[in-house]
């Protein structure tokens, strides 16, 4: 069934953004009466059935609601460097709403040679992907936030950077399944040593990823797998 | 240090392809009596400086060997159906490579969109990321084969299908370590009823990846991943 995003709900009729209505319309050639799927970004899956429909406009009725659809048992932030090639952070992105995750905060830090990002364009990925992969929550996309305000921050749980540089580290496979976990990934160039330090005087932990050096996008994606993996 | 891929060894000498060459001397501008790592696809990294470079050859004399460079202890061979957007089977491959893989198989199957992929083009994205990622191996790629003709080969160890059909599976998580380790992931529709039944038939064994559906591309690299993650 084909799925849409739209928070604009009243009693128990659901209406749809003009790109949404349009693409519902022309692209996808519905009529009066079909049923479709409707996702809200607060949890709810709805099943509906469209009373009204235009280019710019479509109501759908709701007839069932699923809640809390496709939820996991914990909390999860990924605290990313963007990468020089956007790409690579858009599939981060992509991959990161496929697997499950509840925060993404682009950080800058000493080695960041991307020091601008365009939420806009992320958040409208996390729409995608929220729609093909069925996530009925929507992941909060912060704006770029330097590295040292997000070292201070008291983020409940468990706290974890995974940086390349030698020391003891626990491995992201042996953690105790947390509820709340925080994991912060360097840019291409790595932390600086002056953040690593930052890091650990303020409580996070260092993990290793395992015995290879990955590419940021990799490193972020595999460290969200393992968190996952924790749980099946 | 800057790292470049020939097959070309003769003597304590390596040789450059033209294309090599011309990245080697144009772009990141190198001269007679730098260093430079070569791999050349059998598992050796080698250090070389070298002796004589022009944009149509360059050749350089070897001062260090590291056999067996970046292996690691197991085979695993992924059979994979490519993706309508190709785009998203070459970031399997790229992140294949990355992680470690020893053969890419790209599988026709009976709901296959895409019936055709240009080896040369996945020949290259695997040499840059073995290049990005310091891999001496280079893994193996298969032309695209029928699934009827990977089913009843007799590979060694353990074989796996990873459909999204109801029925018992085992969690990729769980298996014992395998030294040898063959992973079936289908196209967009998954695989048909037909080559599941076939599949178990012949003694691949059904594995879950997690409560969740995944795309081809995320399907692949998280079963890669944590058959990786068995071994840390």
């Amino acid at each position: 069934m084909d799925i849409f995003y739209s928070e604009l709900l009243q009693d128990s009729h659901i209406a749809l953004s003009s790109d949404e209505s349009k693409h519902c319309m022309k692209v996808l050639r519905h009529k009066t009466g079909d049923t479709i799927h409707v996702i809200d970004g607060k949890g709810n899956l709805y099943l509906c059935r469209i009373t009204k429909i235009s280019q710019k406009h479509t109501i759908a009725e709701i007839l069932e609601t699923h809640e809390d659809y496709g939820s996991h048992q914990f909390t999860v932030r990924m605290a990313v460097a963007p990468t020089k090639n956007m790409q690579r952070y858009e599939f981060f992105v992509e991959k990161a709403v496929e697997l499950g995750v509840n925060e993404i905060i682009p950080i800058l830090t000493d080695h960041s040679e991307r020091k601008v990002v365009k939420t806009e364009r992320i958040e409208r990925i996390v729409l995608a992907a929220m729609k093909q992969s069925y996530k009925a929550h929507k992941p909060i996309v912060h704006e770029m936030t330097p590295f040292e305000d997000i070292v201070f921050e008291k983020y409940p749980g468990y706290k974890a950077i995974a940086h390349c540089e030698d020391g003891d580290k626990q491995s992201v496979m042996h953690i105790a399944k947390p509820t709340d976990i925080t994991i912060l990934i360097g840019p291409e160039g790595d932390f600086s040593l002056k953040e690593i330090q930052l890091a650990m005087e303020n409580n996070w932990l260092p993990i290793s990823l395992g015995p290879q050096r990955f590419r940021t996008e990799t490193a972020a994606i595999m460290a969200l797998h393992s968190v996952h993996s924790l749980f099946e």
